[in-house]
């Protein structure tokens, strides 16, 4: 703590990412990546504007990227905004969008950055317990708000709600945004982009870290109501011009180019996961129903941070998140088949000891 | 406007960056990018790192950068913060630095992105002006103020302030923060990175969009006192925990490694300024003395938006403000000696017009 901050930086919590581990043997199942590396084509075009035009300032509003996702999801460019990662559109929409004096709405259990935005932005919030399912109950959502968001599916549970309950809240809710956070949809959900041109409140978020395996560009994109859309540019605008770097945009767009890459390492984690989630239940874990890349899952006998700790003897990496409700738990990524092999291993070996 | 908004963002007035045309024919001295490309051995390492390990996030912290930064400059790890170009790094430091319900004060003719800044973070402001020949008088910065900020050299004039005459406002105003916004100090300045061991409330910004001719990639960085570069590091991670891709983080450590090309670039960059100026005297501008890559002049008889109007016809584009004490200036950036040749063949047309 220091004089020369300001006053609210005293009292920030930030946000803790899962570890990005620096040595390269680990079986890393713990921040959601794809197994796969992206589509070919991205590389190939990042390796092409890897030049002398890396000298001029990108193009502030990325027209080339947007038109790509307007294109890919049937919608206007003016619908369409986009971010230096989903992070930094979260951010944006919490500062332009949710500052209204009335408590910002989100589940207890869920991405954990929602409540260190709120404190970043002064933001009133209140957590809406899941059931004891662990699902999203809509009906829950009902009372005075500044606004509503939840991840769809939800994290870290991988909880899918049907886009019909998320009609239901709109229709009710439409005084407030509502912001429906689909980083993992591509796994087996449904995006609420459906519904953006008869609902104005709504905003949809997307990423490309996970299902376009471009964690490390640093990609993630908002649709909704141009005049939603407006709110978040004029924030970016009075906050960076440029968020995205030239490979960026332009690698970001050629992977909407690769439709069949695309699908085709979806279903291979799609694949991975229900095997995984079937060889987990015969170990006698409780596993929760997936739409997302990962398993959310834990043991009915053996305590979720000794397994964990076991694990990483192995060298294999899952997310523990010490949170009420949820300590027993374990967040685990679906890896490769060659991954799981060394998961299950290392799992045996754990719940042969006694 | 629409009811959705945070209430704030209605009367947010977004800063408006120079035109990034499409077209690629057109004489580009409008926003001051560095004619040469970056570094070859920078592109190499990009094209190296485009690969299947873009599918995992990048090092949260920048170690690798943050680092190659230090060494640099001689400071500790410690003591660096780095962003998505210096404009994220500016933005942390008005929201982490200047929150204090006093006045935040900067010369009136300066960066515009400053006053916007303070829109977006709700911060009072006051406007000191320069004085008759453009100069930033140490002595009128001497109010009471919630913080203190202005390039060195200053933005758009080109004119470098001794340090000695920083350190004698650093020990006057020791009890708020002094950020000095070092954009431009490679060419031909002199950094004020070595007082900050001294002064506890000094932050110094450096960018490598244009010494080092990366605009395309959006690295920024600052350097202070580490209790000052903890309040950034809690804003950075209550904002978005990945700001800098992967390809960012090691092509901009890579800039670090080569001395050679980074001198030999600055240096020409240089000797075409001198020209340049001594070329605009003999057509009658009156020309600022410049310490960084671009050119603050007015004609004595000619107005400036005509002239900027007389260069875009052909396909010359360069900055003209239209703003209070400095719209009969024009703001060139510097280019190669051939884009020097069809500036001034354009010009010398139409200044034979009559």
């Amino acid at each position: 703590m220091s004089r020369f901050w300001s006053p609210f930086v005293k009292g920030l919590v930030p946000y803790v990412p899962g570890e990005q581990p620096k040595l390269s043997k680990l079986t890393k199942l713990n921040t959601n990546e794809n197994p796969y590396g992206p589509s070919p084509k991205v590389l190939e075009v990042i390796k092409a504007e890897a030049n002398d035009a890396l000298r001029l300032y990108p193009d502030p509003n990325s027209d080339v990227l947007k038109s790509a996702i307007a294109d890919y999801h049937g919608v206007s460019v003016s619908q369409v905004f986009v971010g230096n990662g989903s992070d930094e559109v979260l951010a944006h929409i919490f500062h332009g969008l949710f500052q209204h004096g009335k408590p910002l709405l989100f589940p207890d259990i869920t991405y954990s950055f929602y409540p260190v935005y709120c404190g970043l932005y002064q933001i009133p919030f209140e957590a809406i317990p899941l059931d004891e399912a662990f699902q999203i109950r809509i009906e829950e959502y009902r009372g005075l708000n500044g606004g509503i968001i939840f991840p769809n599916p939800n994290a870290p549970t991988g909880c899918f709600l049907a886009l019909s309950e998320i009609e239901r809240l709109l229709v009710v809710n439409n005084e407030t945004v509502v912001v429906i956070d689909e980083a993992y949809v591509d796994f087996g959900g449904e995006s609420a982009i459906s519904l953006v041109n008869r609902f104005p409140n709504l905003l949809v978020t997307q990423t490309l870290s996970k299902s376009r395996s471009l964690a490390g560009l640093r990609v993630g994109f908002a649709i909704g109501h141009p005049d939603l859309i407006e709110a978040l540019e004029r924030i970016k605008n009075s906050f960076n011009s440029y968020p995205l770097d030239r490979l960026a945009q332009l690698g970001a767009a050629a992977s909407f180019a690769d439709q069949a890459y695309f699908e085709q390492t979806c279903a291979a984690v799609i694949n991975e996961r229900e095997a995984m989630a079937a060889r987990l239940s015969a170990l006698d874990f409780q596993v929760l129903p997936s739409a997302a890349n990962f398993l959310f899952c834990r043991h009915r006998v053996r305590d979720a941070a000794e397994l964990a700790a076991g694990l990483r003897e192995d060298g294999v990496i899952v997310r523990h998140f010490k949170m009420p409700r949820i300590e027993q738990y374990l967040r685990i990524t679906v890896g490769k088949p060659e991954e799981s092999e060394i998961l299950f291993s290392s799992l045996e070996r754990i719940l042969a000891e006694t």
